[in-house]
């Protein structure tokens, strides 16, 4: 059995915190695949990791830290950037990572956990804010890219059309529970290209 | 103290059954305005109700069914639609009810608290279904006559248009955790509006 405890000898402090981090996660998405975020508990994720319930308890408290952790592998990763000198390209391969990434049961329980948790839980809700914060600045560059190039109005607010982008997936998902296709997906990005060209997401 | 038992004598059985249903939904909105959803229980809602534990459980099962019942009084009033004759009109003005209607904190607890149910809850996933079809299609009237007067192409998708209305609220409130404002609803409508004129709302 893993523990956060320093082992004496050839095992050092760090290497073993590590160790017992990248267990509980792994166990964490393993759970969440077999089972789903409604079955996932603390008991469940020790025994899974082989990790004392104890730590498990002390490093992320409830299930929310659990997922709000696995945010943090998200971001490199997961829906990839494109930046390819044309922004229709660019937002419709952003749109078509997104359809991708939700169609993953893994990261859909991830996210839509922490959503869900996020209406009642600050902890939760500043995860999603951080991580969608840190994420559409980034996905904005090829955006400003393209405002640079003339392709968009000088004053187009670049985070704005990223928003306008995602919105729809997740309306969809939370809102009227209807499925997400590549139709969806190719539609999000026609109609934020649309509404970037004709102005509406000029900075205010 | 109030149950749905047919009471001997005067008073109806329908007539108790609607006074029992009055009284339980006045108090769970009362504890929602005072406590928000998390603190929702079935044992306030009761005791602030005057009606039996029992009947409440019966009838309602726990805070989802509670919601959902809530929710069906939403659909003739809350967000006022408009068929003005001028697009740009009719959504803008319904952008700015949507705006209102979150902005009451009861109505934001009754839909953020079944749509953070739903994620993980058939029950609660089915009345937003429902009542977002409803609402929606309902909603989508003004933008068939835009259409009729050719203010939109022939091939418009009026639930889709409406639904790309809707999406950035819900993005901003669940997503990024972001504060809805009068600017927001008027970029949404904006932005729904030039995506529809420019042909990507098209019927699929």
């Amino acid at each position: 059995m893993l523990d956060d405890r320093p082992a004496p000898g050839t095992v050092r402090p760090r290497g073993r915190t590590e160790r017992v981090r990248a267990a509980v996660l792994a166990a964490t998405r393993a759970e969440l695949e077999a089972h789903g975020y409604p079955a996932l508990t603390m008991e469940r994720v020790a025994e899974a990791a082989g990790v004392a319930k104890s730590t498990v308890y002390r490093r992320w408290r409830d299930p929310v830290g659990l997922l709000a952790e696995l945010l943090d592998d998200v971001t490199p990763t997961a829906v990839p950037l494109l930046d390819t000198g044309s922004i229709d390209v660019d937002l419709r391969g952003l749109a078509m990572g997104i359809y991708r990434f939700y169609s993953d049961p893994v990261w859909r329980s991830i996210l839509l956990g922490l959503i869900a948790a996020g209406v009642h839980d600050p902890r939760a809700a500043g995860a999603l804010r951080d991580f969608f914060r840190v994420r559409n600045e980034h996905a904005a560059e090829s955006v400003r890219h393209a405002v640079e190039r003339g392709e968009l109005p000088a004053d187009t607010d670049p985070v704005d059309v990223i928003r306008a982008l995602g919105a729809p997936f997740y309306y969809r998902m939370l809102v009227t529970h209807e499925p997400l296709d590549e139709a969806v997906a190719e539609r999000a990005a026609a109609a934020a290209i649309a509404a970037a060209k004709a102005g509406t997401h000029s900075i205010r």
